[in-house]
């Protein structure tokens, strides 16, 4: 059903609806009603405009003076009254129907109107009391936002009933979607603006319904609003035929309303009668849905058209404002200095007839407070919003679930493999709690997760074939190719209190630097509100990560993400490495039962080695770093050089390392140092995991040369590491991308080499070994050459390197140790060559 | 026009077409052309396949044992045969109409496909003379694919006519917009994978066609290419309704022609139909918009949907595998080890009967050789994909431009005011090239770029009001709420040998993080080829950064990108921030004429006050960084203290707090440090820009306390200079970025204290002040105290803070010298208190 259009000729500073109150147009809503809710509207626009404009006078009891307005002007009027038209019909179905509603709001810029009704619901009042419903309150209201000391003109954690700021946009639509899974009796709305709508993520976020079970998981009512104009452009949603955008919508899977026009009263039949009809559809897919009924439902969508600026001034200094892009920030902008400017504000707010809404006291007049829903049906007061469901996870034990290690680093195994047997029991203990989720781009199974398919599948609403794996209606692990819809369907899902996790590619998660980042504001603003309850975890899991990429190419390798990460503030981020498989299940597990990170893991999912039983394991990763005396062969004395580790692969390399050295050179003291916890290595003044200085010295010593063999690029471990007594003598071995005629396997066998790099760097980096010394580094140079060789030919690894494994005998009981001795009685030492650069142009010719 | 879909039963191993040729089905293709093209399929499939598996053996002259086979398979084949049978048909309408066409996969990871259609068109054999048409070179063209020292599994760098990898999926339709643009007669087919066409980037992408002008620029094809799944799972548009799928795509303003089935004669003619009516189509668009006709057009798309893995093995192992997610990657794997799976391969191979298709000695026979398109014609040579149209921009001459600078640091100016009247010379000069095009998320004008429409609008296909500001059909500014779209059309842009500028929020630009990753791999690996032609070079201006986010939120706050693009390696990044507006204009001139990089420029849009003149501008920035020996006072001895600074905002706030320390401490001798080119600051091993040491120290001494006010975070410039001689006297202040309860506008207002925060770290680094030090910091403290009580009560800056200008006598010549005299001599500095915190938790508490 479709509104008719009508528009009139402004006159400057005229606004719609000038004191000339309301004609009664059928529909609906009845006459009574029509009014009640015009007025509540009109408070909600009059707060709004306070909000944007006034330091005192808030009820124009005196004349506007300069003195009256804020210096700076600093709020979004364009969207506001849509935003509060829409909030007010929301609030009518929801008291109509005893509705549980949350709404995600995605122009949050329009934040003056979301705080209006906060107020108007009496929950700003209940959350903050200075800001209670009085003249003082009301004049509090409008001086706080954008204001110093005040609060953020974006809808931020500040704002009750918010969980999306809608700063940047991109991302309402993939909360929404996020915040509805596993709630059935919950709609979220979700206003779509017509700017946002242009961006990728919100284009994507739309096919949000082919994920949602309709028995098992609530409804996302999206309300795509069209105002017409973004910033100074035309909307692109906006300005295509209406019959394009329908098509648009129904392709998306929707079953659009359009809501067009400007006439208020008109406009009230036709957003009532929309919203009537789209939870009378909700309703009735619900029901079949329920009781077993077959059939794809097509989701209600409701477009209101409206006026960007709806009922603000008409026109300023003869240029067109309402209906126009110059509604955007604040429409009449010389308000302190321009007495006509001044005037034209106060017509346009005293055209809501504020004396009609509020008492002379500044409270609500009665029949307007009776009108918004009540208690925690309230917008601003739904529980859901406020992460209540937030029970903490109950968690498999640990020990049943450990990959054994009969003797260390001599069996190998998948770690993912193994978390995906501990995530299958962590489904299947919350299997009722309905509070668990798994999101990725179709990588669980390759990324050897697929246990969880014992217990679950692949949530998916679409036509399920026979050769499909594991689809199911209401699968718990949801797969799409959008790293952006997996990470936004988790924010909602955490923000309103379950818990999951996203596992997806290192190298791509790039893609969603700015959402983790949005999310980790979000979490560092709401963790300093006390009223706010705390949010589980976001959990990211990074495997097929940077260092295997043998199927893929130089696009795939990336570890960045880290650093990205480890540039969040404070005590938000967490970066973990585990070593092995037994050290992912730990680490997981602790994750699982955090709140309010975002904990990024980093572990790979081919076979490889394993270090610890589940015991050592343990104490290792709550320790978060530790010196790996078995390992080691440091005795009582200080060692002569630190072999570090942080990462799977690394960890394997410098063991591997680590056994080179000590079959060649026995007298060299080395000591292991594995770090799983990346934030001990930071001072602790910037993160609270950080290492004191005594402890981080008694790992890495004070003096002695320490080859730090890192996951990522290395700079990350200087630029936590440059204030440690002994950082100049750090040497980082970190993550080497390479493009161009150097294919992503030989990237592997290059990068598998490091074992060489590090045996040679900690050889140049200890003086004195002598004859031994440069034996070992000839040797190692002869197995770089003979092994590069072997590749080019034979497209694979040599087996001395593909299948090493930390010896059951070290030292001088080595069974090499006899032959090695020999060579060296023959080695002619002088005539040595001089070491090769370790990688060359050379090395990428062996194809030619 | 849709094709009927016929399947088959299928036995293990067996395959499509298994040797029974190919029955004739009518449709615009003849008999011989039918069969001809089918051929043509054929051999880009075997030679597919062959890059897949074969390591010796490519004709398969003898059976095919073990060891003629790569020990590890890595390539995807899924995608491969719909590509190669796209690709046939697109050299069929290249020949038929003389198109001039580039082609973007989307699905880049079919590379074998690609790279065997570069054989058999004898570009690859051209670029690569030892891969040429015989058994060696068809046996070194199956060994290199992802085999070390080889080419990579994607349609990366290496493969001619490619401009798109498609490692990352995404960005193949925003890739093709921008080549299509200003090229009137090209058109640019796009393969999108129904994988790809989940992510938000490509979902936003269709929108395309009201960007581009059929007079002025080409065409794009999309070809959505649906195969059913994508690694495991079914892929959404493949799975829903036809009509909601076509419904979809009337939606985003195509008309779609759907090409559906499996039997190879059917889907030839059908696909050889749609084509020809695409082009049909394509030629009345074009001619009927140059000749002024008006009217929206409705651009071509064609839907392939065609079995995953088609002509593969039907089945193996009893399962199936064709038309399935199991031939996503390698269809049958135990190749090796299993003589059944071996067989099942060679009988596969066998199926494309290739004793037909090549001559003995390896071949093409001349019918087939006969059929690719000729010379430039051809996908994998035509010029548009090696940046043929790459020559220089014509620049303004930048002193007429400059913006005069009577005094320094005594007036003001809008840096990016002054970019915009230059750029607009650019649009101008460059006109009847159209070479140069300005892109954004809708922030030209608000950027203060406006000057640019002085000779150009923004460009819109869509209805224009009377209302809107400069939209055009031809515009040179391509404005979407997208910064994907921004990214990937600029990127389509200069990869096509063109120039552009994208300009956007600072804090957003981590939106485009994975985009700009991708970009710098492919310049990096482009580079190394000595027959790819240069690309002008992707320049990004971060304006409204993030120290004046006056009107938006702690979401708004992030100088991260910063980081980001600091990580890439080697010769591809520079960063500059430019301090003042002359110096703003001399980088971009700069960067404007390099290629091959990512420059990434940071300037603001706010008045601030200006140090240089252009000639003075220009020598500071052909330098990088330099003494600004204007503001200092060290005289012929090492200086006290050294004042660095890097970024607009910060070099303000550096001078403030030189004249306060010149004001308060004249016997303090001062350096000013000033940093352009971010990249001088790493040593010169890292970065080619990098200062020598000698070169370092003497600008930032070996020894004194340097205090150094950096735009973004401050562990950037650690990490840039740990090496450095005297790093242990550097204190960075950086940007700090806070949530709650601070609102932006506090945070600018704490910003720009940290002029104050500046002095008082140099007073306190340098020993030995006395009673003059003390009294400095004890009137710095009284200053902040005042400034906050101030702005928390007026909602603004002190007049003394926000008026500052860089005086014109200073030391004991400064007319505030007599009364600091007199203060110190009254002042009991014995009773002063101990130091406040800078920043504490009362002054959130301002408002209360």
């Amino acid at each position: 059903m479709d509104a008719t259009h009508g528009s009139r000729e402004h006159h400057d500073g005229e606004c719609r609806d000038d004191g000339d109150g309301l004609a009664f147009v059928p529909g609906p809503i009845g006459p009574d009603g029509l009014r009640q809710i015009d007025a509540y509207w009109r408070a909600a626009n009059y707060l709004s405009v306070g909000q944007i404009y006034l330091m005192a006078n808030p009820l124009l009891r005196e004349p506007l003076k300069p003195e009256h307005v804020k210096p700076r002007l600093l709020g979004h009027w364009g969207t506001t009254p849509g935003l509060n038209f829409i909030y007010a019909h929301l609030n009518r179905v929801i008291r109509e129907r005893d509705l549980d509603m949350i709404a995600v709001w995605g122009p949050g810029h329009g934040a003056p109107g979301l705080v209006a009704n906060a107020y108007l619901e009496g929950t700003y009042a209940e959350t903050y009391p200075d800001v209670a419903h009085d003249l003082d309150g009301m004049a509090r209201l409008f001086r706080q936002f954008s204001f110093p000391g005040g609060i953020p003109s974006h809808a931020s954690p500040e704002l009750p009933g918010s969980i999306h700021e809608g700063g940047e946009l991109g991302y309402s639509l993939a909360h929404a979607f996020g915040a509805a899974l596993d709630n059935p009796g919950l709609t979220v709305a979700c206003v779509v603006g017509d700017g946002e709508a242009e961006t990728g993520p919100l284009a994507a976020a739309w096919h949000g319904n082919k994920f949602l079970d309709p028995r098992s998981d609530g409804t996302v009512l999206p309300i795509l609003h069209l105002n017409g104009y973004k910033i100074a452009n035309p909307t692109v949603l906006a300005r295509i035929p209406r019959e394009e955008l329908r098509s648009l919508l129904v392709g998306y899977g929707y079953e659009p309303t359009f809501v067009e026009g400007d006439e208020p009263a008109i406009m009230h039949q036709a957003m009532a009668a929309a919203l009537d009809a789209a939870f009378d559809a909700i309703t009735e897919i619900r029901i079949r849905a329920r009781r077993g009924e077959a059939g794809r439902p097509r989701w209600p969508l409701v477009v209101l058209r409206s006026p960007k600026g709806w009922t603000g001034p008409g026109s300023v200094d003869g240029k067109p404002v309402e209906g126009t892009w110059r509604s955007h920030q604040v429409p009449v902008a010389a308000v302190r200095e321009n007495p006509e400017h001044r005037a034209i504000l106060e017509r346009w707010m005293r055209s809501y007839r504020p004396e009609e809404l509020f008492t002379p006291d500044g409270s609500l007049v009665p029949d307007l407070a009776a009108l918004p829903p009540r208690g925690p049906r309230r917008l601003s007061a739904n529980p859901h919003a406020n992460a209540h469901r937030g029970a903490p996870l109950r968690l498999p034990e640990l020990r049943r679930l450990a990959v054994t290690v009969p003797e260390r680093g001599r069996t190998k195994a998948e770690a993912t493999r193994a978390l995906g047997v501990y995530l299958r029991d962590v489904l299947t203990l919350n299997a009722e709690a309905r509070n668990f989720r798994i999101m990725g781009p179709d990588e669980t199974a390759s990324n050897r997760l697929d246990a969880v398919f014992e217990v679950t599948s692949r949530a998916w609403q679409e036509e399920i074939l026979p050769e499909d794996d594991h689809l199911g209606r209401d699968g718990r692990v949801m797969e799409v190719l959008s790293e952006h819809l997996c990470e936004g369907w988790l924010e909602g899902y955490v923000l309103t209190g379950r818990h999951g996790l996203f596992a997806t590619y290192e190298a791509f998660a790039h893609v969603i630097d700015s959402m983790v980042n949005q999310h980790a504001k979000w979490l560092k603003s709401a963790r300093d509100l006390p009223w706010r309850r705390p949010v589980p975890s976001l959990n990211i899991l990074l495997s097929s990560h940077v260092w295997r990429q043998d199927h893929n190419g130089f696009s795939h390798q990336d570890p960045g993400f880290i650093d990205f990460v480890a540039n969040k503030r404070g005590d938000t981020a967490r970066i973990y490495l585990p070593p092995d498989a037994n050290c992912l299940l730990c680490v997981m597990d602790h994750c699982l039962r955090t709140y309010d990170r975002i904990n990024v893991v980093v572990a790979g999912k081919q076979p490889a080695l394993q270090w610890l039983d589940m015991d050592a394991a343990a104490r290792h990763c709550a320790a978060g770093v530790g010196i790996w005396d078995w390992a080691s062969n440091e005795g009582e004395a200080e060692p002569d050089v630190v072999m570090a580790c942080a990462g799977d692969v690394p960890t394997q390399e410098t063991l591997a390392a680590v056994d080179w050295l000590r079959r060649y050179v026995p007298e060299l003291k080395v000591r292991v140092v594995n770090v799983v916890d990346l934030m001990t290595l930071p001072a602790r003044e910037t993160h609270p995991h950080g290492l004191d200085d005594p402890t981080f010295d008694s790992l890495f010593t004070r003096d002695r040369p320490v080859m730090f063999a890192y996951h990522g690029y290395p700079w990350l471990i200087h630029r936590m590491t440059y204030k440690r007594t002994n950082h100049g003598n750090f040497h980082v071995h970190g993550f080497i991308e390479e493009g161009t005629t150097t294919t992503p396997f030989d990237m592997c066998v290059l990068n598998r080499l490091d074992r060489y790099h590090l045996a040679q760097a900690a050889l140049r980096a200890v003086p004195g070994l002598g004859a031994r010394g440069e034996h070992a580094e000839e040797a190692l140079r002869d197995a770089l050459a003979a092994h590069r060789v072997h590749v080019c030919r034979a497209g694979d690894d040599l087996p001395e390197v593909k299948d090493w494994s930390w010896p059951d005998r070290h030292g001088d009981e080595h069974p090499d140790r006899r032959r090695i001795e020999a060579d060296i009685m023959q080695c002619d030492t002088a005539g040595a060559e001089e070491p090769r650069p370790a990688r060359t142009a050379d090395d990428r010719a062996c194809n030619a």
